[in-house]
């Protein structure tokens, strides 16, 4: 961590913020330049990041050296995490695909929804129960009917259940159903949540949130996993932006950037992020070529019929051509790229 | 609102979009323009906004023709809604401060700086007990240690106290001490809170989102008032921009703009929109200037000590200064211009 | 284009809206909602859309109904257009590499990336003469010298030259060695160079501005057509966001959007959006995934000594491998999803 | 300047960065860290800054400490930069209010205006010949009939005149009729237009970009400036957000931030930055209020006949009201706060 000091800065100044550090028990090196002087601060810790170094008379500014995750990181944990769900693995050269409905409906549609995507080649299956919504006036979700939808879905196929959870009071409840739990997008930041599904076993599906940097979103997942569960994947559905075309922004360039600062997996999730349908599966396709480890898709028989988001599903018959495709795309593959450098230096 | 259909649309699809509407129980008004046909529906109802046109292969696009909030529009209550909190009113015409150290650390501390805004104005105390935190490894809180010393705070200067809420297991906790309940910019559309919230009896500070529109901010208070409770203070606190300069952006455009849409109190949280001491008082400056309800800010007598952001509290002095300034500003008054508007025609 | 009037709109306001289109000399189609009145506009024109529809006291909003390109879109030329320059061909299924130095420095070094990018598959040579910085005391391109250098690596590889212009000054010069023109991100709205361009013959690749949309990025190529060149090549080279991982932010999602609004070929330039090195190649071949008509890229044999960008500069031998995975790559290809739709209705 | 290493760096990689630093003539100091290593630049230079560190393979990132503009800089030139402009002056204490219409159109409107305006207390006169429109369909101005307009309302009034330039070939013609020639959003980077008028007399009124950050804004005033001319205004006309409710987002927190940095007088422009006649005087009055040194209002006596933006222009007697409270407005004057600060420490 560095600090550097306002132009003009006194001899008592720079004092005042050596001895702070100090008294944290850091040390500190001081470069005095022509313009500006500089201390660095050696033994970084968390508390001392956070001091309010801007109160000090005589400081500018502070700029950070490393990044504030550790358990997420790439830096301490420099192998590839391999999230397991009976059986389906995601991660570490594992690819996967998460498929179904936004809202879970009825019964005869969930089925029919797990049934086609998984004759396509889909691992699991999605849906939601609990639904958050921009208005109190629109549908919010069909609850614990909607859970035991998902359970006669995974007996019936053998798919496991991602489903989303809004709120710890909900956690109990969803842990009887679902393999992997998802934090949308308004949750990313409500640590309470975050900080009980740590505690739980269940994996965690971690989407970032509406306006979040990559960086927010690794310090998200550190406070699941700071609590004790290891098994967070990364999902990204986009950021908001004044561009009016897509629902949300997402850059493909974050998948091989958060693969390379962390260990999680990542996927993708483009029918959030496009939020219309004809743009769905180009982005999907995109993402798996940038080499994600995943995509997260809804798809629904009858768009029209559906209870939420129905503009930006899939129709199975579109989901089996992206399946197709897929299989005939070869990921860029960072890692190879990586050895190649390396061999090459 | 206001169906715009693809350029060479077919009889047939226009009748699918028609005859759905009329399914749902509205009416339709078909305009086949030169280029494009567009399908205006009568009787706009949440349900028929909500459906998912752009599945229909002829639509091209839905135009919303009004907002999506009721309870918190000025078009269905057009006078102000005051607040009143222990004889402290906000809105109407009523001008409140509210002020106190961002975290609750030391009684002492807390005492100090309630007996100083008190002295210099402020009507309200505020100081969190419970904080959300980027980092799970910063300080998170003093939790009831931290109510208790509010409650102790109220006793000796009667200031009614603000504080904010995380999670709903928190709201019976924080009801007993709280006269006013905060919900932060993470929680904004935390929408289970904001329902639990409003099934309530005590006032709700509102906070946008950290990249909410100011309609959103609204459909939130809407979640909220839909439970029943009437008293809601807007609260901008600035959103996320690409320009690093303050930490958040704060328009105040949209001081007047959610006056006019809606009846609801708007004050400004500086301490927050700006991050940095040196900008918290001329921008909760120009928010009065502008019409605002009140302000929100932080102070602390030592914000080299502050347990978190501390690089924006203001000093006690700097609060003096600033209150006895506010009080020879004249603010700007929209209904006083609009009043000379309507005479004017 | 449709006129949504003010609650308690009176009919002397709808009839001032109304007169005022009939002396534009179109037509208005009047529907006097419950809640609100809305006035459709038929034969819809560009100098009634631009005009002060906020100024009559009974107008809420104004919601816009078609786009305001013409010869851009593909609403009015619907075959993809095939840009030929020197006999490589761009768009309509020809996809096209566009490969060079960020600057122009040596002779040396043009002539070592020119053959290295052509024996590695590419197509055209980018190199800068003359540069747009941020800063007045950094390196501003090396002018007439630099364009000379572009002739010999012609002369001497056949590669066509693409290279920037910044003003309308500059274009009789840089045409006597450009066979096709960029307009960079900061001109995107220098609308006096774009009609400047637009009579000329030389085919102009346009990259969109900082913050664009989508269809500002169409209404720029609008300004080179309208005065009669047909050439345009859209670029995206990402815009800008609050995420700082990478230099810009691009949306792949863009590519068939804009292919799909638009007949004119679209590339992708991946060494802008991301801004460093390890991240160029998977963004450029997610694009490529994504459908675009080809890519522009900078290479440098030494980006140490580069002397502007060289941190986003592919090494000769990224390039190569990179233009290996591309034969390999299947392209998502939009028009056979919409081919497999219609037949499938 | 700071350096910092990727953990795990060798010394041959710390070595290599080292050697280049000296190369260039500057010196190192090298802080080995438990987990990373930095290596700080002392004797700053815009060359080593510009120079592509990420290409070295031990660099992580490089922190700037220092500013990149000089002679806009407030720390190399402490005191208020007062343009005169004859006999008008803004800055240091000087405010300055410009106002007339977006466009010029008839020479009776433009006379009508300035004369109200002037009446009202403006001190200077705004109107466009020459527009930058996003559509090459709609009004391009009136061109040197415009000018000469201009020039008539300066022989009857002896406002001043401010009027926009688009290109370099504009210059010359502009040069014999304006007083003070703005640059605006879409040139704030066009670099070649900037020298060309730094190279002349007449004072300059920048207004920042569609998406810059008040750095890049001080830096293109740093491009006029390093060609000589020292008269530049800075003008704040807000920013693109995804906040649909204003045409921009202007955070007047700014105002005092470019007073901070730079001695150059810093103006707003309401007019553009909400684009909506309703909110253009409550942020004048607040931009006014955070201190800013003028403003720079659009007034239009119709605006429904306006040629351009009608919707944001004032009515005269919206000016006329609005100058009236600006009289009883007290700014907020960061420099008394300073004082303050500094007698009390």
């Amino acid at each position: 961590m560095i600090i550097v000091m306002k132009t003009g800065v006194t001899t008592e100044q720079i004092e005042e913020v050596v001895s702070f550090v100090k008294s944290l028990g850091a040390q500190t090196h001081v470069d005095r330049g022509e313009v500006q002087t500089v201390i660095g601060i050696i033994g970084e810790k968390a508390e001392i990041l956070r001091k309010p170094w801007g109160s000090f008379t005589g400081v500018e500014k502070v700029l950070e050296v490393s990044d504030p995750f550790k358990l997420a990181s790439r830096k301490f944990h420099p192998t590839d995490t391999v999230v397991e769900i009976e059986g389906v693995k995601i991660g570490g050269g594992n690819r996967c695909v998460i498929a179904g409905p936004c809202s879970i409906d009825t019964e005869e549609n969930a089925m029919l929804i797990a049934k086609s995507v998984k004759a396509a080649g889909a691992q699991m299956f999605r849906g939601g129960a609990f639904k958050p919504r921009t208005s109190p006036y629109t549908f919010q979700g069909s609850g614990e009917t909607g859970l035991k939808i998902l359970e006669n879905v995974k007996k019936e196929t053998g798919l496991p259940i991602v489903t989303e959870v809004m709120s710890i009071d909900q956690i109990d409840l969803i842990s009887r159903y679902a393999d992997v739990i998802q934090v949308g997008a308004r949750n990313m930041q409500n640590f309470n949540l975050l900080k009980e599904l740590g505690r739980r076993k269940i994996p965690v599906l971690l989407k970032n949130g509406i306006a979040s940097t990559a960086k927010e979103h690794l310090m998200s997942a550190e406070y699941v996993m700071s609590e004790g569960l290891k098994d967070v994947i990364i999902c990204l559905r986009g950021v908001r932006s004044y561009e009016t075309a897509m629902r949300n922004s997402l850059d493909v360039a974050l998948i091989p950037y958060l693969q390379h600062l962390s260990h999680l997996p990542v996927v993708v999730d483009s029918s959030h992020s496009t939020g219309l349908r004809s743009y769905v599966s180009p982005v999907a396709y995109a993402g798996m070529a940038a080499g994600a480890d995943g995509l997260i898709l809804e798809v629904h028989p009858n768009p029209k019929e559906a209870l939420s988001d129905g503009e930006q599903a899939l129709l199975p018959r579109d989901f089996e051509y992206l399946m197709q495709r897929l299989e005939n795309l070869t990921a860029w593959d960072q890692k190879e790229w990586n050895k190649i450098e390396k061999s090459k230096k």
